[in-house]
């Protein structure tokens, strides 16, 4: 990552969260429209994701990491692997990044270029769902890096193939995807007032996954920040 | 595998099979709660079990060897590889990881957190299937190590998404998943009755492609056991 | 292949088929039993067989060659990679093998074990998918072993799942597959009249693609078998 | 690419581009025969395009660098990696070769050689969806061969599957094959009057992202062509 500047990282950040959105937002349009099974629709939306994130991971990951989720960068601002000043650049380069994703996707496929959704998620077993999402995307990545560097974004678009469908709530398991999914009243959004149960949901997930997989791994993953 | 010690090592067990289990019995309830065409059911239950696999196996199998699987388990005791000691702990991590895996699915789709199948799965065209799944796992993951260990992860998911298809039982070929599938009511059920039929054969295909395997790769595969 | 004996390289060669055409058969069967939809049907049939093609040639291509299929076997023996005594052997390997993967497949789903296909499979149409089928087939045996060996099993895997699709007949590309699958009355089937068609047009599409793919690739593919 | 000569060069541009529009055409015909879901037939004509073209770039790629597309070898034209000399007869074998594609697919399903498309697809939403597309193949293409060469069929792969759905117009994103699909009048043509806006916004996005990637992958992509 000392590789590239700062600038090139941010616009790595918002240029990956933006492909990674108007895939997730633009496959659940062709997928709605296309057909009356929702089963399909799901296996529509499911695929193009997992797909782009093989992608996505492998072309920017050298450049800024590949986060493109506050979460994934919180975990490794705690791990001291993004400095303090860093961490809320990554965050706010990504929210900005997942909106302008709806907004591509929304200017395709002929919609208004922002609207709100009206799709109710929430209440305990979504939010245990998120979180089991976060903990599940966490253990992925903490352990294809441990482990098998080269594969994790296989291993991470493998993780959100499998979470589609596995996760009650179709595995968001990202605030700034989730930011720009309340953004399209369309297959993958999510009313604006669900997203507070959802971010702590999946804050919670990543950070109990930091944990366990701290001590499963063999030793604490959290270390100090660099000074 | 020495690197890790025992706690560590069945919390892999444990851990693995647990999400394995979520990911079968979630992605069928929330497979065949969208379609009523189990076809397409079945498709959405398949490839997100084919996917955690790959994953599964990268992250804990440097840890545990990723079993998830008291027929592997045994497979490798005969070969020497587990000792006769870690043998029960690695089948009870599994079983327990397993019979997790279906509370957290149920929780995540606010369903009853243990439930007792009624899905009728017996009959000798069953048992042989189930004894050809586990032939073709024990097959695959023997050939997997002998030729390209790298490819292991892949092998497993690859075969298991071939499985659900081509055997008629939709290839459980895992006695702790057996069991921890027997106390959910949804799409991936067996009932408690069903399950010893299950489990011998599943063992008699192991142990079949033990002998096979060992025999085709060149040399006997069943070693004695560490002292 | 020096370090594998002849039997069991025939051996490989034969439960390599086996597993193949019980992929295809039992996958078939699986399919049309679940749905009424031809196209997810063929999706449930194309799926297993491009992962368990795979999964076979990783674990069987060291012992074997992991040919599976007499047209590949004729391309390797003008290749002068296999001997004018093996190849017979090999040819029969492969249809012993194929048969026994029908009767495994009918096992399993408790259909009468040996059966005769309705399905009529003729015309000139088909016979030219067919020739394409195995002209693309055979060019991607013979480019991915020129570039990137390791990459074969997924190469082949990958080419069958878009020619099931792409050529009108869904691409047996195979005698010895397609003799086998003259003995289902299921969805895979093909009339036991139908097979000199198809067996003659997959012969000419293996032979043209190996003349094409030798000059294509640099030099000539074809020498003299050895002495 | 020096190790093979541009006859064999054009003669794999022509192959490739073949069989690539061969199986669009081809798996789109395959899927609208057999269902009415229109979901279900965009899945059948995606995954068998995605996986033919890994196998095509790895096999075709050391020869001739896999293009099959006009687009791509006009931004490698200008990054001086084709000399003005060759890039036109690359797209004139790459035009060439998609025709012959659909005159394959067409042979295979018994359908007239040649036929002229009546599927309307055109429009503002239309083309900056194909201009996203092409924008996202030539940044999967300059990032996975700066980062990882070997993935580089794999990430086209993934990609067009992505792009097949979250692109309002499924994505064409290559002129060539845009031609070659005026010239079929099945699930995947277009009218030949749309083609002008299609391969505008095709090279449009291609340069866009020839700018963008050079700055972010850290220095100018665009150099002199070879004296």
């Amino acid at each position: 990552m000392q590789e590239f500047d700062l600038p090139r990282r941010l616009a790595a950040e918002a240029l990956g969260t933006a492909i990674l959105v108007a895939t997730v937002v633009g496959s659940g349009v062709m997928a709605e429209t296309l057909t009356k099974d929702v089963a399909l629709a799901l296996l529509g939306n499911t695929l193009p994701t997992g797909a782009i994130l093989v992608v996505l991971i492998t072309i920017l990951g050298p450049v800024s990491g590949a986060h493109f989720n506050p979460a994934v960068s919180l975990v490794f601002a705690l791990k001291g692997e993004l400095t303090p000043r860093e961490t809320p650049l990554y965050i706010l380069a990504q929210i900005a990044g997942g909106i302008a994703g709806t907004v591509i996707a929304h200017g395709m496929f002929a919609l208004p270029l922002i609207d709100v959704s009206l799709k109710m998620r929430t209440g305990g077993a979504q939010w245990f769902a998120e979180a089991v999402a976060a903990f599940g995307l966490i253990a992925t990545i903490l352990g294809g890096i441990r482990f098998n560097l080269a594969a994790v974004p296989w291993l991470v678009g493998l993780y959100i193939t499998a979470a589609y469908w596995f996760t009650a709530s179709t595995s968001f398991a990202n605030p700034a995807v989730a930011i720009a999914r309340a953004l399209t009243n369309t297959f993958s959004g999510i009313r604006p007032v669900d997203l507070p149960g959802f971010i702590v949901a999946e804050t919670c997930g990543a950070l109990v996954a930091l944990a366990v997989m701290g001590w499963l791994l063999g030793g604490s993953a959290i270390k100090e920040a660099r000074p």
